[in-house]
Protein backbone atom coordinates (compact mmCIF):
# COMPACT_ATOMS: atom_id res chain seq x y z
CA UNK A 1 0.00 0.00 0.00
CA UNK A 2 3.28 2.49 -0.40
CA UNK A 3 1.84 4.38 -2.96
CA UNK A 4 -1.50 5.23 -1.20
CA UNK A 5 0.43 7.39 1.51
CA UNK A 6 0.45 10.26 -0.63
CA UNK A 7 -2.70 11.99 -0.52
CA UNK A 8 -3.70 10.04 2.92
CA UNK A 9 -1.19 12.48 4.42
CA UNK A 10 -4.09 14.76 4.42
CA UNK A 11 -6.31 12.91 6.77
CA UNK A 12 -3.86 11.60 9.15
CA UNK A 13 -2.17 13.11 12.04
CA UNK A 14 1.16 13.83 11.43
CA UNK A 15 3.42 13.10 13.77
CA UNK A 16 5.19 16.27 14.05
CA UNK A 17 2.01 18.09 15.22
CA UNK A 18 2.55 20.70 17.86
CA UNK A 19 0.64 19.86 20.40
CA UNK A 20 -1.32 23.50 20.00
CA UNK A 21 -2.75 23.21 16.97
CA UNK A 22 -4.60 19.83 16.17
CA UNK A 23 -5.16 18.68 12.68
CA UNK A 24 -8.84 18.39 11.32
CA UNK A 25 -9.32 14.40 11.67
CA UNK A 26 -8.09 15.33 15.59
CA UNK A 27 -10.09 17.70 16.20
CA UNK A 28 -13.08 16.04 15.21
CA UNK A 29 -12.20 13.07 16.49
CA UNK A 30 -11.70 14.76 20.24
CA UNK A 31 -14.81 16.95 20.32
CA UNK A 32 -16.34 16.55 23.38
CA UNK A 33 -20.11 15.58 23.20
CA UNK A 34 -21.59 19.08 24.01
CA UNK A 35 -19.95 19.86 20.90
CA UNK A 36 -22.21 17.84 18.56
CA UNK A 37 -25.84 17.54 18.07
CA UNK A 38 -28.60 15.36 17.23
CA UNK A 39 -29.42 15.78 13.45
CA UNK A 40 -33.40 16.53 14.99
CA UNK A 41 -35.77 13.63 13.00
CA UNK A 42 -38.45 16.14 12.50
CA UNK A 43 -36.12 18.13 10.58
CA UNK A 44 -34.93 15.97 8.60
CA UNK A 45 -35.66 14.17 5.46
CA UNK A 46 -35.36 10.85 3.63
CA UNK A 47 -35.27 10.93 -0.20
CA UNK A 48 -35.27 7.01 -0.79
CA UNK A 49 -34.30 6.80 -4.08
CA UNK A 50 -34.16 3.38 -6.19
CA UNK A 51 -30.04 2.77 -5.25
CA UNK A 52 -30.32 4.25 -1.58
CA UNK A 53 -31.35 6.76 0.66
CA UNK A 54 -30.46 10.77 0.97
CA UNK A 55 -30.43 12.47 3.92
CA UNK A 56 -31.36 15.99 3.67
CA UNK A 57 -31.23 18.24 7.02
CA UNK A 58 -33.55 21.06 6.99
CA UNK A 59 -32.86 24.70 8.17
CA UNK A 60 -36.36 25.50 9.65
CA UNK A 61 -34.72 28.80 11.46
CA UNK A 62 -33.74 29.92 7.93
CA UNK A 63 -36.57 28.93 5.67
CA UNK A 64 -39.95 28.11 8.09
CA UNK A 65 -42.73 28.36 5.47
CA UNK A 66 -40.78 26.03 3.21
CA UNK A 67 -39.71 23.56 6.15
CA UNK A 68 -43.00 23.28 6.84
CA UNK A 69 -44.60 22.97 3.51
CA UNK A 70 -42.12 20.35 2.30
CA UNK A 71 -42.79 18.39 5.70
CA UNK A 72 -46.17 18.46 4.60
CA UNK A 73 -45.92 17.07 1.14
CA UNK A 74 -43.84 14.50 2.16
CA UNK A 75 -46.62 13.18 4.62
CA UNK A 76 -49.17 13.64 1.83
CA UNK A 77 -46.64 11.33 -0.10
CA UNK A 78 -46.61 13.43 -2.68
CA UNK A 79 -42.97 12.69 -4.20
CA UNK A 80 -43.87 9.00 -3.92
CA UNK A 81 -43.37 7.67 -7.39
CA UNK A 82 -42.27 10.94 -8.88
CA UNK A 83 -38.62 11.32 -10.35
CA UNK A 84 -35.59 13.20 -10.07
CA UNK A 85 -36.31 14.58 -13.62
CA UNK A 86 -33.55 16.60 -14.16
CA UNK A 87 -29.58 16.01 -13.93
CA UNK A 88 -27.15 17.98 -14.75
CA UNK A 89 -23.28 16.33 -14.46
CA UNK A 90 -21.61 19.36 -12.21
CA UNK A 91 -24.67 21.09 -11.40
CA UNK A 92 -27.92 20.06 -9.85
CA UNK A 93 -30.45 17.35 -9.53
CA UNK A 94 -33.77 18.35 -9.28
CA UNK A 95 -36.76 16.46 -8.41
CA UNK A 96 -40.76 16.67 -7.87
CA UNK A 97 -43.82 16.95 -9.71
CA UNK A 98 -42.11 17.74 -13.58
CA UNK A 99 -45.60 18.11 -14.89
CA UNK A 100 -47.13 20.17 -12.39
CA UNK A 101 -50.33 18.56 -12.17
CA UNK A 102 -50.33 16.30 -9.28
CA UNK A 103 -52.93 17.71 -6.57
CA UNK A 104 -51.64 18.26 -3.31
CA UNK A 105 -54.11 17.89 -0.18
CA UNK A 106 -53.69 21.08 2.59
CA UNK A 107 -49.02 21.24 1.52
CA UNK A 108 -49.62 24.15 -0.93
CA UNK A 109 -47.70 23.93 -4.88
CA UNK A 110 -45.89 27.54 -4.06
CA UNK A 111 -44.39 29.24 -0.82
CA UNK A 112 -43.45 32.73 -0.88
CA UNK A 113 -39.62 33.77 -1.11
CA UNK A 114 -37.47 32.86 1.67
CA UNK A 115 -34.11 34.05 0.37
CA UNK A 116 -33.03 35.50 3.48
CA UNK A 117 -33.45 36.34 7.10
CA UNK A 118 -32.97 40.29 8.50
CA UNK A 119 -32.54 38.88 12.18
CA UNK A 120 -31.51 35.20 12.64
CA UNK A 121 -32.12 33.37 15.75
CA UNK A 122 -29.07 31.04 15.46
CA UNK A 123 -25.54 32.85 16.22
CA UNK A 124 -23.74 33.32 13.04
CA UNK A 125 -19.97 32.24 13.45
CA UNK A 126 -17.77 34.38 10.63
CA UNK A 127 -15.50 32.95 8.64
CA UNK A 128 -11.79 35.59 8.06
CA UNK A 129 -10.64 36.13 4.31
CA UNK A 130 -12.12 37.82 1.31
CA UNK A 131 -15.48 36.31 -0.95
CA UNK A 132 -16.05 37.27 -3.64
CA UNK A 133 -20.03 37.12 -3.73
CA UNK A 134 -20.93 38.27 0.01
CA UNK A 135 -19.59 40.64 2.35
CA UNK A 136 -19.01 37.93 4.77
CA UNK A 137 -18.86 34.38 5.28
CA UNK A 138 -19.72 31.96 7.62
CA UNK A 139 -21.91 29.41 9.22
CA UNK A 140 -25.44 29.37 10.99
CA UNK A 141 -26.78 26.43 12.88
CA UNK A 142 -24.81 23.75 11.02
CA UNK A 143 -24.95 25.21 7.18
CA UNK A 144 -22.97 27.29 5.17
CA UNK A 145 -24.07 31.28 5.23
CA UNK A 146 -23.36 34.40 3.78
CA UNK A 147 -24.05 37.84 6.01
CA UNK A 148 -24.18 41.66 5.43
CA UNK A 149 -22.81 43.12 8.51
CA UNK A 150 -24.38 46.01 7.86
CA UNK A 151 -28.16 45.28 7.82
CA UNK A 152 -27.50 41.64 9.85
CA UNK A 153 -29.16 40.20 6.63
CA UNK A 154 -28.08 36.39 6.69
CA UNK A 155 -29.22 33.42 4.01
CA UNK A 156 -27.47 30.23 3.47
CA UNK A 157 -25.01 29.38 -0.08
CA UNK A 158 -25.13 26.94 -2.60
CA UNK A 159 -22.07 24.81 -1.95
CA UNK A 160 -22.17 21.25 -2.82
CA UNK A 161 -25.07 19.37 -0.79
CA UNK A 162 -27.25 22.52 -0.52
CA UNK A 163 -30.48 21.78 -1.15
CA UNK A 164 -33.57 24.20 -2.35
CA UNK A 165 -35.99 25.23 -4.37
CA UNK A 166 -36.72 25.58 -8.07
CA UNK A 167 -38.57 28.60 -8.84
CA UNK A 168 -39.81 30.31 -12.48
CA UNK A 169 -39.60 34.11 -13.01
CA UNK A 170 -41.77 35.30 -10.15
CA UNK A 171 -40.00 34.89 -7.09
CA UNK A 172 -42.49 33.75 -4.80
CA UNK A 173 -43.59 30.51 -7.61
CA UNK A 174 -41.43 27.94 -6.07
CA UNK A 175 -42.31 25.27 -3.39
CA UNK A 176 -42.42 21.55 -4.61
CA UNK A 177 -39.72 21.42 -7.56
CA UNK A 178 -36.77 20.88 -4.91
CA UNK A 179 -33.08 20.67 -6.21
CA UNK A 180 -30.14 19.79 -4.58
CA UNK A 181 -26.58 21.20 -5.73
CA UNK A 182 -23.95 17.68 -6.65
CA UNK A 183 -21.31 19.71 -8.19
CA UNK A 184 -19.27 22.55 -7.43
CA UNK A 185 -20.50 25.79 -5.51
CA UNK A 186 -22.92 27.35 -7.47
CA UNK A 187 -22.65 30.68 -5.70
CA UNK A 188 -24.04 32.87 -8.23
CA UNK A 189 -27.50 31.23 -6.93
CA UNK A 190 -27.40 32.97 -3.49
CA UNK A 191 -30.15 34.51 -2.45
CA UNK A 192 -32.16 33.96 -5.91
CA UNK A 193 -33.13 30.91 -4.66
CA UNK A 194 -34.34 29.60 -1.42
CA UNK A 195 -31.80 27.56 -0.05
CA UNK A 196 -33.88 25.32 2.90
CA UNK A 197 -31.24 22.36 3.82
CA UNK A 198 -28.32 20.75 3.19
CA UNK A 199 -27.29 16.75 2.15
CA UNK A 200 -25.92 14.83 5.11
CA UNK A 201 -25.23 11.86 3.72
CA UNK A 202 -25.79 9.99 0.65
CA UNK A 203 -24.16 12.56 -1.83
CA UNK A 204 -22.88 9.40 -3.57
CA UNK A 205 -26.93 7.98 -4.23
CA UNK A 206 -27.26 11.71 -6.02
CA UNK A 207 -24.43 11.20 -7.99
CA UNK A 208 -24.97 7.62 -9.03
CA UNK A 209 -28.31 9.16 -10.77
CA UNK A 210 -28.59 9.04 -14.40
CA UNK A 211 -28.15 12.25 -15.80
CA UNK A 212 -30.38 14.33 -18.42
CA UNK A 213 -30.01 14.15 -22.49
CA UNK A 214 -33.30 16.80 -23.43
CA UNK A 215 -33.13 20.66 -23.25
CA UNK A 216 -31.60 21.78 -19.81
CA UNK A 217 -30.42 18.44 -18.34
CA UNK A 218 -33.81 16.61 -18.64
CA UNK A 219 -34.01 13.12 -19.02
CA UNK A 220 -35.73 11.45 -21.40
CA UNK A 221 -37.21 9.14 -18.94
CA UNK A 222 -37.14 10.46 -15.97
CA UNK A 223 -39.08 7.55 -14.28
CA UNK A 224 -35.21 5.87 -14.31
CA UNK A 225 -34.24 7.84 -11.73
CA UNK A 226 -37.89 7.33 -9.49
CA UNK A 227 -38.48 9.03 -6.29
CA UNK A 228 -39.41 5.40 -3.87
CA UNK A 229 -40.59 8.00 -1.66
CA UNK A 230 -40.26 11.09 0.74
CA UNK A 231 -40.36 11.24 4.63
CA UNK A 232 -39.56 13.11 7.57
CA UNK A 233 -37.15 10.97 9.41
CA UNK A 234 -39.60 11.45 12.46
CA UNK A 235 -42.46 9.82 10.81
CA UNK A 236 -40.05 5.60 10.37
CA UNK A 237 -40.00 3.48 13.68
CA UNK A 238 -36.78 4.02 14.97
CA UNK A 239 -35.18 1.16 13.78
CA UNK A 240 -35.59 2.35 10.17
CA UNK A 241 -33.47 5.70 10.92
CA UNK A 242 -29.91 6.71 10.79
CA UNK A 243 -29.10 8.62 13.78
CA UNK A 244 -26.78 11.67 12.84
CA UNK A 245 -24.86 14.01 14.53
CA UNK A 246 -23.35 17.07 13.39
CA UNK A 247 -20.88 19.17 15.24
CA UNK A 248 -22.06 22.60 16.07
CA UNK A 249 -20.89 25.43 14.40
CA UNK A 250 -20.86 27.69 17.24
CA UNK A 251 -18.68 25.34 19.07
CA UNK A 252 -14.96 26.01 19.99
CA UNK A 253 -14.15 22.52 18.26
CA UNK A 254 -15.72 24.24 14.94
CA UNK A 255 -13.51 27.27 15.43
CA UNK A 256 -10.39 25.43 15.81
CA UNK A 257 -11.61 23.70 12.86
CA UNK A 258 -12.12 26.04 10.72
CA UNK A 259 -8.31 27.25 11.79
CA UNK A 260 -6.88 24.06 10.87
CA UNK A 261 -8.51 23.96 7.19
CA UNK A 262 -6.72 27.57 6.99
CA UNK A 263 -3.75 26.97 8.28
CA UNK A 264 -2.46 23.54 6.67
CA UNK A 265 0.54 21.99 8.47
CA UNK A 266 3.80 22.67 7.01
CA UNK A 267 5.81 18.99 6.19
CA UNK A 268 3.41 18.04 3.24
CA UNK A 269 2.02 21.47 2.69
CA UNK A 270 4.57 23.09 0.47
CA UNK A 271 2.03 25.90 -0.49
CA UNK A 272 0.08 27.32 2.22
CA UNK A 273 -2.57 30.14 1.26
CA UNK A 274 -3.81 31.00 5.19
CA UNK A 275 -7.00 30.97 3.55
CA UNK A 276 -10.25 28.32 3.26
CA UNK A 277 -13.69 29.55 1.26
CA UNK A 278 -17.23 28.74 2.97
CA UNK A 279 -17.56 25.92 0.96
CA UNK A 280 -14.65 23.99 1.73
CA UNK A 281 -14.36 23.99 5.38
CA UNK A 282 -17.11 21.25 5.46
CA UNK A 283 -19.39 20.16 8.14
CA UNK A 284 -18.68 17.38 10.17
CA UNK A 285 -21.18 14.87 11.13
CA UNK A 286 -21.13 11.14 11.95
CA UNK A 287 -23.60 8.16 13.04
CA UNK A 288 -24.37 8.03 16.30
CA UNK A 289 -23.14 4.49 16.68
CA UNK A 290 -19.77 5.48 14.74
CA UNK A 291 -18.45 6.91 18.59
CA UNK A 292 -20.77 5.08 20.88
CA UNK A 293 -19.75 1.76 19.64
CA UNK A 294 -15.93 2.83 21.03
CA UNK A 295 -15.19 2.96 24.55
CA UNK B 1 -43.37 20.40 -18.33
CA UNK B 2 -44.41 23.88 -16.60
CA UNK B 3 -42.64 23.16 -13.73
CA UNK B 4 -39.19 22.84 -14.56
CA UNK B 5 -39.20 26.51 -16.18
CA UNK B 6 -37.40 27.37 -12.79
CA UNK B 7 -34.22 26.46 -13.43
CA UNK B 8 -33.99 26.55 -16.94
CA UNK B 9 -34.17 29.89 -17.36
CA UNK B 10 -30.53 30.02 -16.42
CA UNK B 11 -29.90 27.84 -19.56
CA UNK B 12 -31.94 29.39 -21.85
CA UNK B 13 -31.90 32.37 -23.57
CA UNK B 14 -34.18 35.15 -21.87
CA UNK B 15 -36.20 37.03 -25.08
CA UNK B 16 -35.35 40.46 -22.90
CA UNK B 17 -31.92 40.06 -23.70
CA UNK B 18 -29.89 43.01 -25.16
CA UNK B 19 -28.28 42.67 -28.41
CA UNK B 20 -25.43 44.03 -26.68
CA UNK B 21 -24.68 41.53 -23.94
CA UNK B 22 -25.69 38.12 -24.77
CA UNK B 23 -26.19 35.21 -22.16
CA UNK B 24 -23.68 32.35 -21.90
CA UNK B 25 -25.69 29.93 -23.84
CA UNK B 26 -25.45 32.45 -27.13
CA UNK B 27 -22.07 33.62 -26.61
CA UNK B 28 -21.34 29.49 -26.75
CA UNK B 29 -23.69 28.91 -29.59
CA UNK B 30 -22.53 31.41 -31.95
CA UNK B 31 -18.53 31.59 -31.27
CA UNK B 32 -17.11 31.58 -34.45
CA UNK B 33 -14.79 28.54 -35.54
CA UNK B 34 -11.47 30.18 -35.20
CA UNK B 35 -12.31 30.58 -31.13
CA UNK B 36 -12.51 26.97 -30.43
CA UNK B 37 -9.42 24.36 -30.93
CA UNK B 38 -10.06 20.68 -31.25
CA UNK B 39 -8.24 19.02 -28.11
CA UNK B 40 -4.96 17.42 -29.69
CA UNK B 41 -5.48 13.47 -29.76
CA UNK B 42 -1.52 13.57 -28.46
CA UNK B 43 -2.51 15.23 -25.32
CA UNK B 44 -5.47 13.40 -24.71
CA UNK B 45 -5.99 10.15 -22.58
CA UNK B 46 -8.78 7.74 -22.31
CA UNK B 47 -9.46 6.31 -19.46
CA UNK B 48 -11.67 3.44 -19.81
CA UNK B 49 -13.81 2.08 -16.78
CA UNK B 50 -16.07 -1.09 -17.14
CA UNK B 51 -18.94 1.66 -16.69
CA UNK B 52 -17.66 4.12 -19.83
CA UNK B 53 -14.70 6.55 -21.02
CA UNK B 54 -13.06 9.79 -19.41
CA UNK B 55 -11.42 12.04 -21.07
CA UNK B 56 -8.75 13.88 -20.10
CA UNK B 57 -6.77 16.38 -21.93
CA UNK B 58 -3.40 17.03 -20.71
CA UNK B 59 -2.08 20.35 -19.97
CA UNK B 60 1.50 19.61 -21.77
CA UNK B 61 3.02 23.32 -21.96
CA UNK B 62 2.40 23.34 -17.83
CA UNK B 63 3.94 19.72 -16.76
CA UNK B 64 5.92 18.32 -19.88
CA UNK B 65 7.33 16.15 -17.60
CA UNK B 66 4.73 14.59 -16.74
CA UNK B 67 2.39 14.24 -19.11
CA UNK B 68 5.38 12.60 -21.15
CA UNK B 69 5.69 10.12 -18.65
CA UNK B 70 2.22 9.40 -18.17
CA UNK B 71 1.96 8.42 -22.18
CA UNK B 72 4.71 6.50 -21.98
CA UNK B 73 3.04 4.66 -19.36
CA UNK B 74 -0.46 4.75 -21.07
CA UNK B 75 1.67 2.97 -23.69
CA UNK B 76 3.58 0.14 -21.49
CA UNK B 77 0.01 -1.00 -20.86
CA UNK B 78 1.12 0.08 -17.36
CA UNK B 79 -2.59 1.15 -16.09
CA UNK B 80 -4.38 -1.52 -17.78
CA UNK B 81 -6.28 -3.87 -15.13
CA UNK B 82 -5.01 -1.67 -12.06
CA UNK B 83 -7.86 0.14 -10.57
CA UNK B 84 -9.31 3.36 -9.38
CA UNK B 85 -8.54 2.35 -5.45
CA UNK B 86 -9.39 5.46 -3.52
CA UNK B 87 -12.66 7.18 -4.09
CA UNK B 88 -13.94 9.91 -1.50
CA UNK B 89 -16.65 11.26 -1.94
CA UNK B 90 -16.64 15.58 -2.42
CA UNK B 91 -13.44 14.69 -2.73
CA UNK B 92 -11.04 12.69 -5.28
CA UNK B 93 -10.85 9.91 -7.17
CA UNK B 94 -7.18 8.09 -7.54
CA UNK B 95 -6.07 5.89 -9.34
CA UNK B 96 -3.37 3.93 -10.16
CA UNK B 97 -0.79 1.05 -8.54
CA UNK B 98 -1.96 0.82 -4.98
CA UNK B 99 0.92 -1.65 -4.01
CA UNK B 100 3.67 0.24 -5.98
CA UNK B 101 4.97 -2.93 -7.13
CA UNK B 102 4.31 -3.35 -10.46
CA UNK B 103 7.31 -2.63 -13.09
CA UNK B 104 7.31 -0.25 -15.62
CA UNK B 105 9.33 0.09 -18.88
CA UNK B 106 10.66 3.13 -20.02
CA UNK B 107 8.50 5.19 -18.14
CA UNK B 108 9.44 6.31 -14.32
CA UNK B 109 7.78 5.69 -11.28
CA UNK B 110 8.36 9.51 -10.15
CA UNK B 111 8.82 12.87 -11.96
CA UNK B 112 10.38 15.91 -9.76
CA UNK B 113 7.76 18.51 -8.96
CA UNK B 114 5.84 20.35 -11.63
CA UNK B 115 3.63 23.01 -9.52
CA UNK B 116 4.13 26.09 -11.39
CA UNK B 117 5.94 27.36 -14.52
CA UNK B 118 7.90 30.87 -14.08
CA UNK B 119 6.94 31.93 -17.32
CA UNK B 120 4.26 30.16 -19.46
CA UNK B 121 4.63 29.88 -23.00
CA UNK B 122 0.97 30.36 -23.27
CA UNK B 123 -1.50 33.61 -22.71
CA UNK B 124 -2.87 34.62 -19.40
CA UNK B 125 -6.46 35.38 -19.08
CA UNK B 126 -7.10 36.99 -16.21
CA UNK B 127 -10.27 37.08 -14.42
CA UNK B 128 -11.18 39.80 -12.25
CA UNK B 129 -12.20 39.95 -8.98
CA UNK B 130 -11.19 39.15 -5.66
CA UNK B 131 -9.86 35.37 -5.09
CA UNK B 132 -8.88 33.89 -1.29
CA UNK B 133 -6.69 31.51 -2.26
CA UNK B 134 -3.81 33.59 -4.67
CA UNK B 135 -3.02 37.13 -5.86
CA UNK B 136 -4.83 36.44 -9.39
CA UNK B 137 -7.09 34.03 -10.85
CA UNK B 138 -7.83 33.34 -14.47
CA UNK B 139 -7.24 31.02 -17.91
CA UNK B 140 -3.96 29.61 -19.48
CA UNK B 141 -4.48 27.34 -22.68
CA UNK B 142 -8.12 26.20 -21.62
CA UNK B 143 -7.01 25.48 -17.85
CA UNK B 144 -8.17 27.19 -14.61
CA UNK B 145 -5.28 28.66 -13.23
CA UNK B 146 -3.89 31.41 -11.04
CA UNK B 147 -0.84 33.27 -10.94
CA UNK B 148 1.69 36.19 -9.21
CA UNK B 149 1.73 38.70 -11.63
CA UNK B 150 5.14 40.18 -9.43
CA UNK B 151 6.72 37.16 -10.73
CA UNK B 152 4.86 35.73 -13.24
CA UNK B 153 4.97 32.43 -11.44
CA UNK B 154 1.80 30.20 -12.80
CA UNK B 155 -0.49 27.23 -12.33
CA UNK B 156 -3.48 25.12 -12.41
CA UNK B 157 -6.05 25.05 -9.85
CA UNK B 158 -7.98 22.43 -8.02
CA UNK B 159 -11.09 22.72 -9.57
CA UNK B 160 -13.91 20.03 -10.48
CA UNK B 161 -12.48 17.83 -12.85
CA UNK B 162 -8.80 18.30 -12.26
CA UNK B 163 -6.39 15.82 -13.16
CA UNK B 164 -3.23 15.77 -10.78
CA UNK B 165 -0.61 13.49 -8.91
CA UNK B 166 -0.56 12.09 -5.90
CA UNK B 167 2.73 11.95 -3.89
CA UNK B 168 3.99 11.00 -0.61
CA UNK B 169 6.43 13.95 1.62
CA UNK B 170 8.61 14.87 -0.91
CA UNK B 171 7.77 16.63 -3.53
CA UNK B 172 9.35 14.89 -6.20
CA UNK B 173 7.64 11.66 -5.38
CA UNK B 174 4.99 11.51 -7.23
CA UNK B 175 4.63 9.56 -10.66
CA UNK B 176 2.25 7.25 -11.27
CA UNK B 177 -0.75 7.62 -9.18
CA UNK B 178 -3.20 10.23 -10.43
CA UNK B 179 -6.62 11.52 -9.07
CA UNK B 180 -8.85 12.91 -10.36
CA UNK B 181 -11.22 16.44 -8.17
CA UNK B 182 -14.77 14.57 -8.12
CA UNK B 183 -16.28 17.14 -5.54
CA UNK B 184 -16.01 21.30 -5.30
CA UNK B 185 -12.64 22.67 -5.47
CA UNK B 186 -9.43 21.96 -3.54
CA UNK B 187 -7.65 24.94 -4.04
CA UNK B 188 -5.33 24.50 -0.82
CA UNK B 189 -3.90 22.00 -2.76
CA UNK B 190 -2.71 23.95 -5.35
CA UNK B 191 1.03 24.31 -5.53
CA UNK B 192 0.84 21.66 -3.41
CA UNK B 193 0.88 18.56 -6.28
CA UNK B 194 1.54 18.61 -10.52
CA UNK B 195 -2.27 19.24 -11.65
CA UNK B 196 -1.53 18.26 -15.45
CA UNK B 197 -4.81 18.12 -16.92
CA UNK B 198 -8.66 18.05 -16.52
CA UNK B 199 -11.75 15.98 -17.38
CA UNK B 200 -13.20 17.20 -20.83
CA UNK B 201 -15.52 14.09 -20.90
CA UNK B 202 -17.14 11.87 -18.75
CA UNK B 203 -16.95 13.42 -14.83
CA UNK B 204 -20.37 10.98 -14.48
CA UNK B 205 -18.20 7.80 -14.86
CA UNK B 206 -16.13 9.04 -12.45
CA UNK B 207 -18.95 9.92 -9.81
CA UNK B 208 -21.06 6.66 -10.12
CA UNK B 209 -17.34 4.86 -8.92
CA UNK B 210 -17.71 2.89 -5.72
CA UNK B 211 -16.63 4.93 -2.47
CA UNK B 212 -13.71 3.28 -0.62
CA UNK B 213 -14.82 2.28 3.34
CA UNK B 214 -11.09 2.21 4.60
CA UNK B 215 -8.91 4.62 6.24
CA UNK B 216 -8.87 7.14 3.73
CA UNK B 217 -11.37 6.26 1.22
CA UNK B 218 -9.46 2.88 -0.27
CA UNK B 219 -11.58 0.61 -1.24
CA UNK B 220 -12.26 -2.55 0.17
CA UNK B 221 -12.15 -4.29 -3.04
CA UNK B 222 -10.46 -2.14 -5.89
CA UNK B 223 -11.18 -4.55 -8.27
CA UNK B 224 -14.23 -3.37 -8.55
CA UNK B 225 -13.16 0.38 -9.78
CA UNK B 226 -10.96 -1.70 -12.14
CA UNK B 227 -9.21 0.23 -15.18
CA UNK B 228 -10.02 -2.01 -18.47
CA UNK B 229 -7.16 0.94 -20.03
CA UNK B 230 -5.59 4.27 -19.91
CA UNK B 231 -4.54 5.35 -23.24
CA UNK B 232 -2.97 8.13 -25.21
CA UNK B 233 -6.38 8.90 -28.03
CA UNK B 234 -3.72 8.94 -30.81
CA UNK B 235 -2.87 5.40 -30.25
CA UNK B 236 -6.97 4.76 -30.86
CA UNK B 237 -7.87 3.98 -34.61
CA UNK B 238 -9.91 7.49 -35.45
CA UNK B 239 -12.96 5.83 -35.70
CA UNK B 240 -12.96 4.97 -31.89
CA UNK B 241 -11.84 8.08 -31.34
CA UNK B 242 -14.81 10.98 -30.06
CA UNK B 243 -13.35 14.29 -31.23
CA UNK B 244 -13.73 17.59 -28.75
CA UNK B 245 -12.89 21.24 -29.17
CA UNK B 246 -12.50 23.37 -26.56
CA UNK B 247 -13.48 26.93 -26.50
CA UNK B 248 -9.75 29.11 -26.80
CA UNK B 249 -9.62 30.81 -22.79
CA UNK B 250 -8.00 33.52 -24.82
CA UNK B 251 -10.32 34.43 -27.32
CA UNK B 252 -12.95 37.02 -27.03
CA UNK B 253 -15.67 34.25 -27.07
CA UNK B 254 -14.42 33.70 -23.90
CA UNK B 255 -13.68 36.90 -22.78
CA UNK B 256 -17.40 37.16 -23.08
CA UNK B 257 -18.53 34.27 -21.38
CA UNK B 258 -16.51 35.41 -18.32
CA UNK B 259 -18.25 38.79 -18.50
CA UNK B 260 -21.66 37.01 -18.80
CA UNK B 261 -20.90 34.65 -15.83
CA UNK B 262 -19.80 37.96 -13.65
CA UNK B 263 -23.27 39.83 -14.43
CA UNK B 264 -26.04 37.56 -14.99
CA UNK B 265 -29.29 39.16 -16.63
CA UNK B 266 -32.12 41.09 -14.54
CA UNK B 267 -34.88 39.51 -14.69
CA UNK B 268 -34.76 35.98 -12.80
CA UNK B 269 -31.89 36.96 -10.96
CA UNK B 270 -33.04 39.44 -8.10
CA UNK B 271 -29.30 39.44 -6.61
CA UNK B 272 -26.60 39.60 -8.41
CA UNK B 273 -23.18 39.34 -6.82
CA UNK B 274 -21.16 40.70 -10.03
CA UNK B 275 -18.86 38.00 -9.40
CA UNK B 276 -17.36 34.50 -10.38
CA UNK B 277 -14.74 32.43 -9.13
CA UNK B 278 -12.15 30.92 -11.13
CA UNK B 279 -13.91 27.19 -10.73
CA UNK B 280 -17.20 28.43 -11.82
CA UNK B 281 -16.79 30.23 -15.36
CA UNK B 282 -16.72 26.58 -16.63
CA UNK B 283 -14.84 26.26 -19.69
CA UNK B 284 -16.85 25.47 -22.68
CA UNK B 285 -16.42 22.15 -24.93
CA UNK B 286 -18.42 20.16 -27.44
CA UNK B 287 -17.77 17.31 -29.53
CA UNK B 288 -17.06 18.03 -33.19
CA UNK B 289 -19.77 16.75 -34.46
CA UNK B 290 -22.15 18.67 -32.46
CA UNK B 291 -21.77 22.17 -34.71
CA UNK B 292 -20.87 19.85 -38.11
CA UNK B 293 -24.07 17.75 -37.96
CA UNK B 294 -25.60 21.10 -38.50
CA UNK B 295 -26.52 23.67 -41.51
Amino acid sequence: MKRTIALLALLIIPCTQAAESRPPSQIIAEAPAEHWRPADPQNTLYLDLENGRVIIELAEFMAPGHVANIKALARERFYDGLSVYRVVEGFVAQGGDMDGDKPTGKAKRTIPAEFSQENPTHRFTPLPGPDGYAPQTGFIGGFPAARDPQTDETWLVHCNGAFAMAREQDIDSGGTEFYAVIGPTQRYLDRNTTVFGRVLDGMEVLQQLQRGTEAGGILEKPENNRIVRLRVAADLPEKERKALEVLRTDSPSFEELIAARRNRPEGWFVARPGYVDVCSVGIPGRATTDHQSKP
